[in-house]
């Protein structure tokens, strides 16, 4: 089979996602060569394409970040044990799950050295030597780095021992500013969500089984996946004072008096691309959202003998030219694979619009743009596609987003009881709204007959009105990834 | 003592350059607050205004990598030793300073795991598994991630334990596209030392005693700091056929034969935050050249009485809008220290332009203009601001590389012989240039006699005409870090 039939049937051969969703979100991971498997357990390997998309979230969500006053620093990737056992819950929750650094060069450590599971505990170290007076506060520090957790079960993006993502930690006078910062960075992420993402989330609370161990409090985003199971995008965590104390974390305050910080961190990694791959993909492929995809358009040109090719070339130039900087544009001017070939390639790897250029559309002075999301055709002048385009990318991303929030509010139910949810369960996926009282209980009771589990309790629970009653919140559940 | 007076001992406490050099480089980048030590032997923190440079760096460098064609992707962290052990000189090289993983979680591992010192190893693994035809090729990759050596004796940025950098990996389909890439990645790193850091840099190819462990060939930009002594800037490898035979890493040609293919690896660290410092710092702390500085200008407004207040802050509010992102601009308005305060301190951390905003500035609708490098001054009118303050920036970039230039001529020498470079390096330091057959012998008797290494054979040999006979090349030899 010669190279071009091999890989039109690597294209065609994708599964079908009502066939079995988990095989085509690894298949679609690794066609459109967003990642692979590396040769260390649980570990991947991120390619171009799914960096691609990543440099784009880094960027936008790295600005959402910076405009509340953080500022990127970086700390050491490794941690001493004594440290990470500081603090009793957060040693608990994560120790099993370290990697562990025993030898240096040639010689054995004296302290095992642990690689950042997450990194309060250095970062607590460091800021109980910075952090002297009230003029030192608030501390907010970010950094965008690589971390390590030994998942037993892993997958491309989803779960993989080592990951890259930014984890953001501040320091402050007192609780309430502390609250607000947490809420604030919630509120980063549902925006960058639901505007850069083209996902629908809702922000809310965990329950107490569910927090970040060592926080008082997390807090998270929600997004439904394509196949019905949620998928918790990002989280911002209350840490109180537990850190601060055993951390000795103080500052003197306008009276002269020393307290402890209050703090919070908050975190989003590579995970977010596996939200975006499993909310918006269909049986072609990978649909990307134009803000974030790495080639926003692909100019495929059409030609099938050598005087059509000299007539289409020149316009491809020009097409480049009116663009410029305008859009991520790539030309796939490959000649070894037909056009149709290229339809069902850039399809697989989700580029936003493709613009067909044959002789046809030369003579108009024009391309024809095919959106991914919908299919729609439309012949654009070449003298109009400098506004055109842009304008068009925009009108992608915002029916993306439509679409996946008519997809995630079809498949969010109400119910009343345990028993209507293990009836709802049995036929259905997606969210189920319930009126919890707070009870661990009921959470476990839930899980244990449906496979769902808490969510978040809604920030806003106006969607459901007079499901509550008194002493009772919105608990918002589903089975998840 | 106040709060205050003990902020303003610390910054008159820096000691001289020329009293202790090495005192002078570790109490700036404390002070400064670009770096701390971390609690982990050999690893910094880089904090938000060391930071700050860095990113400037990795924005300003990325952009020159992508400009070549390569393209960021992420391979991961650990490296199975049986991978590090396939190519023997590598590992001969690196072995002995790795850090390794023995253990995930509960299990002890069945294979020890290095944290990268490189990531030749496993990105060649990849490679064999991703590169089958000669339409694959080039393959053009870099990566932005932290790497670990396990150093004896550390440094902040020239030398720490774990450090972040940029490693490019490319493969290609012949020798001379390979050794093009080479050269023109060593160029990459030339034009953006001088152009970005201010930094002259000689240009060359290593010595085989100095060259990479695995490579057929190393290139390198040299660089000298104001103590004389030369820093190893960045670097660029011809790694042959070395690694793609032990990786087997072949592509099909055009003959349908299945040939090896040739690879570089390239890479510059947050080593080049150390040479920024050292090339152009003085007693007064940092100067930063304006491109990579986190500020580029800071405003101090200057009042005794409140109704000087009343007049100066509003006129630095014209003064913002004025220069909107124009300048990467910073209002020192804290209360609490005095304006000659703020201007040592702004001058201990580099910032390339003062501009002071007192009430007679204010009458004159003006704003005085110093500069960090040569302390000039002047007053630079409001409606002239947004255009003059980018060009004086610009004159100061200049201005900053013609100083280093100067310095490093100033302390480049010629000799002929090793009794003469004998006796050049008991009174001084800097470059040595020397006429060299390319033996190992008398580079070890340079290294033994004086303390100097070769540092590069410089492409460019024309400072140095008449120097080389016949089967000689220029050897250009410093003391180094």
């Amino acid at each position: 089979m010669s190279d071009v039939q091999d890989r039109k049937r690597f294209v065609e051969d994708l599964t079908d996602q009502g066939d079995d969703f988990s095989r085509w979100y690894t298949e679609v991971v690794r066609k459109a060569q967003l990642a692979d498997y590396a040769p260390v357990r649980g570990c991947m390997v991120i390619r171009p394409y799914g960096f691609g998309i990543w440099e784009n979230m880094q960027r936008l969500l790295d600005a959402r970040i910076k405009a509340t006053g953080a500022q990127n620093a970086y700390f050491p990737i490794l941690i001493p044990e004594s440290l990470l056992q500081l603090e009793a819950d957060h040693v608990e929750g994560f120790a099993p799950e370290v990697a562990w650094v025993t030898q240096g060069g040639s010689e054995p450590l004296e302290e095992r050295l642990a690689i950042r599971p997450t990194s309060e505990a250095i970062i607590c170290r460091m800021y109980s030597r910075w952090i002297e007076s009230y003029r030192d506060l608030p501390v907010m520090m970010n950094q965008w780095c690589n971390a390590m957790r030994w998942e037993k079960v892993t997958r491309l993006f989803l779960r993989t021992t080592e990951f890259l993502w930014q984890e953001g930690h501040t320091a402050h006078a007192n609780h309430a500013e502390a609250t607000d910062e947490v809420l604030r960075m919630l509120e980063v992420y549902r925006s960058f969500a639901e505007e850069d993402l083209a996902i629908p989330v809702h922000a809310g609370r965990k329950s107490l089984a569910e927090k970040f161990a060592g926080a008082e409090m997390t807090y998270s985003i929600e997004a439904l996946m394509r196949d019905g199971k949620a998928l918790q995008t990002a989280t911002s965590h209350d840490l109180g004072q537990h850190f601060a104390k055993v951390f000795d974390i103080t500052y003197q305050d306008e009276t002269g008096a020393r307290q402890h910080v209050w703090q919070t961190s908050w975190g989003a990694s590579t995970r977010m691309i596996g939200a975006v791959i499993m909310s918006h993909g269909d049986d072609q492929g990978l649909k990307l959202p134009p803000r974030i995809a790495p080639i926003q358009a692909v100019v495929v040109p059409i030609w099938r003998k050598d005087e059509e090719r000299a007539q289409v070339r020149p316009f491809v130039e020009r097409v480049r030219e009116a663009l410029g900087d305008r859009v991520r544009l790539h030309v796939d001017d490959r000649d070894q694979y037909t056009p149709g070939w290229k339809y069902n390639e850039h399809e697989l790897r989700g580029v936003p619009i493709r613009l067909e250029v044959g002789p046809k559309d030369v003579t108009k002075g024009a391309v024809m743009s095919v959106r991914r999301d919908g299919r729609q055709k439309e012949s654009i002048p070449l003298e109009a596609l400098a506004e055109r385009l842009p304008a068009l990318l925009d009108e992608v991303q915002r029916a993306m987003f439509d679409a996946a929030r008519a997809f995630r509010d079809e498949n969010t139910a109400t119910c009343r009881t345990v028993a209507e949810m293990e009836a709802h369960f049995v036929a259905r996926r997606g969210f189920v709204a319930v009126p919890w009282d707070g009870s661990a209980a009921f959470e476990a009771e839930v899980k244990e007959k449906t496979g769902a589990t808490l969510r978040c309790v809604p920030l806003d629970p106006s969607p459901w009105k007079g499901l509550a009653g008194p002493g009772q919140d919105v608990g918002l559940f589903a089975r998840a990834y």
